[in-house]
């Protein structure tokens, strides 16, 4: 068993060859969930599932554990000898429950929303089944970096058709890459996994790129011998959900030849309402589009759809032939090889939860959807608004809210803090400028008005008990 | 509606604030599917795909339709209002299924195995229900970026730390990674995607990457002033599940300074059982591994596991910290934060499927599907074997077969065609030095010996008919 690599299989494995004989009928016995089973567990999990959101706001929205505990809770190595069903069960409300933050709880209002209905989990159990290797969707992050890639392979192909001598290294010290100091830190991963600079352009009072900044940045970069090939817009941004300005930064990015790319991750969703597609004016400069519908237009985690002007600009940054996945049809133009679109080569069959998810609720239940969402931000807006302690501290255009008591950053962090370690409700802060902020983000699927009073009732208590603390 | 994006919210869209409030009870009785209504519908999802998986073998392998089929069954807009799930549902067995490729038919011989099994799948339907967003796992092409991306991070900080004068683009123009003549693609665009030189190391008479082929690469390389930085070993090709030989290649990256990653994509599975776990002799001098669980261990798709010896290597080529990511315990030590070791920030709470198989299989459980299929394509070797029209291409060593016609690669060619359009079974081919080879792979969990006995009677018959017809 322990023999040298060489270049025929050892004796001892075709020993074992004859020993299998018996494995085959030893694997039956051994292991017995069968079709007839699985009818059974899989119609319990069901029944789970459905307790398990039926009942989730009686859960704390966030774990009373420390990071660790479940080392102790799990054997260091796979069981010899198979499980039974119920002891899995069992583990799962012991063990496994205990550490789950519950994303889908009506008290977490951290981050953005990721996306949760009953269609799209019907929709996810047949893609488990079918089981197929699709090959498409990637996630904002993976977006950014594709768009990044094919914008720099297309800079350098321009570049070397012009002047053949320069090689790829000597102009990738040269491109730089540009985005607003509010982006989402991916961007700023995607330059340095592509190995090019990127750039934060100060962003204006509303916390949006603007026009001049960023044209005095190409210009200042022109001079010095740089080569400016690439800009993310943000629509909707992590920290604040602010609005870079399209319609002043896309044509800029048209005239000098660099590749816009626009990151609508979240406030993407909301485009599908008539009254928010104003927020998009100025998307017919984009070379490049994504969105996460698993965000908020109710398509399980995971799901980015993504949208390229000229999809030769990516395949011909990421094609490859090897004649093992050559087929047929690969030249008919029939079809579309999303496998020269991204990273990895095999994706699950995502299309199919979004397919049930739309249809499900048809345009009009997602707009609905959205527009509840919204209000709900709206109405916790107002909330702050007639607290005299608090500020808000960004215009409110979709379903986030930043707010802050008026007062120092220690004081905000140490209201953050007792909030999150009350486990009522669940939080995230971000910095704007210099100010510590707190990021009230509208994101259960059944976040309703009395979550959103209760919420903000708690907080208004907390800060009292923080600001008499203080007094103190 | 058509407002300009500008500072505040336009007065529209506050008036449809106003006329939202109506949204609300709008969105409930539009959209119908409550948890009720889940639970009836989940035990119904759980019954199709039983009745899926039990029947599968009597739907055709490969689909009958031509790419584009489906634009013209389906509308090109989302529906204004839902739709019945009774619609949705009909439309499965009516234009989705025909497009389908069975991957988990045991007639599906093609590429690799995907794995599949009810315990995977009654974990991803709560993973999908707890749709939390974990953050971990890649596919194994990401796993080579990634790991190419830490070595070149490593690299160029250790020459700067000699030479601080030397940029990182003087650098990445010198970097060179090597890798089989035998590596899957995803190797080379590893290379394109990082921007650095890829070379393939001529492999020897058994595909296998040795120490002589790849020293020679490295002295010339060296000698012409490059910097060798990462070299992939693969253990099981995609071609022909050939093994680089590691105890040889190893050591020599050791000494040289070189990052070595293993790509074990398929054959990584197979090393749960001793008798094949000489072939992973060497892994000691690997710095990164990665496997896919997904393929050969009965974890649906997706989960890719990667290990790397010294995880600040990885850190540190993709650490951002934003503050809306920042949390109490990241300094601490106890916890590891995945988002750090991969392009994408979120991910999947995919272990939960691995837990579920790893348990409701046991290791026994898990060896004995891995012997089994192994066996199988034994059983097929030797059924080629005793026909003196056909040639066995390479050693079998796990479940993968490679065969041919003995004869020209157009006649090989036809056969495949033949055997592909007849639909019974699915193979693709690979191409060996000048050669055209079938692959035979043992894929589905369900595949026993009698589809084997099937498959190979039905090959034999159309190579009968290919051969008859080259006579004529």
């Amino acid at each position: 068993m322990q023999g040298q690599r060489n270049a025929s299989v050892p004796s001892c494995s075709l020993q074992s060859w004859t020993e299998w004989t018996c494995e085959e009928s030893k694997f039956q016995t051994i292991f017995n969930m069968d079709s007839r089973e699985f009818r059974r567990r899989g119609k319990e999990m069901v029944d789970y599932i459905a307790d398990y959101l039926d009942g989730i706001e009686g859960r704390p929205v966030y774990p009373d554990v420390e990071p660790g505990y479940l080392r102790a809770l799990i054997p260091t190595t796979a069981p010899q000898e198979p499980e039974t069903y119920e002891d899995i069960i069992r583990d799962i409300e012991k063990i496994i429950m205990p550490g789950v933050t519950h994303w889908h709880s009506p008290y977490f209002f951290a981050y953005f929303p990721t996306a949760s209905s009953y269609p799209a989990m019907l929709a996810d159990m047949l893609c488990g089944a079918i089981g197929c290797i699709g090959f498409s969707w990637g996630s904002a992050s993976e977006a950014t970096l594709v768009a990044l890639l094919a914008a720099r392979t297309k800079m350098i192909r321009q570049l070397q058709a012009a002047s053949p001598e320069l090689t790829q290294a000597a102009l990738m010290e040269k491109l730089v890459a540009y985005t607003s100091d509010q982006a989402h830190s991916s961007v700023e991963r995607a330059g340095l996994i592509g190995g090019v600079k990127i750039k934060a352009i100060p962003s204006d009072g509303n916390y949006s790129m603007r026009a001049a900044a960023l044209r005095e940045a190409l210009e200042r970069d022109k001079a010095a011998g740089l080569i400016p090939f690439f800009v993310v817009v943000t629509l909707g941004t992590t920290s604040c959900c602010s609005f870079d300005n399209l319609l002043e930064v896309g044509p800029i990015c048209n005239q000098e030849g660099v590749w816009l790319h626009i990151d609508a991750a979240y406030a993407g969703s909301a485009f599908i309402c008539p009254e928010f597609r104003y927020l998009l004016n100025g998307v017919e400069f984009a070379d490049s589009f994504n969105f996460n519908p698993h965000k908020w237009l109710l398509v399980n985690f995971d799901c980015s759809a993504m949208w390229v002007k000229k999809r030769t600009d990516l395949t011909e940054a990421f094609n490859m032939d090897p004649v093992y996945l050559r087929h047929s049809h690969q030249d008919s133009g029939l079809i579309t090889d999303y496998r020269h679109w991204q990273i990895p080569l095999g994706r699950r069959f995502r299309s199919l939860k979004m397919w049930f998810v739309f249809r499900m609720y048809g345009v009009k239940g997602l707009q609905a959807y959205i527009r509840k969402h919204v209000k709900l931000s709206h109405e916790f807006e107002s909330l702050v608004r007639q607290d005299p302690r608090f500020e808000i501290c960004t215009e409110v255009i979709l379903g986030l809210v930043c707010f802050r008591l008026k007062g120092s950053n220690q004081l905000n962090e140490t209201l953050l803090q007792r909030i999150n370690s009350a486990k009522k409700i669940h939080l995230v802060p971000c910095r704007l400028r210099d100010k510590f902020v707190l990021r009230f983000a509208v994101c259960s699927r059944t976040v309703e008005s009395a979550h959103v009073q209760l919420a903000w009732e708690h907080i208004r208590d907390l800060a009292s008990s923080v600001l008499r603390a203080e007094k103190e």
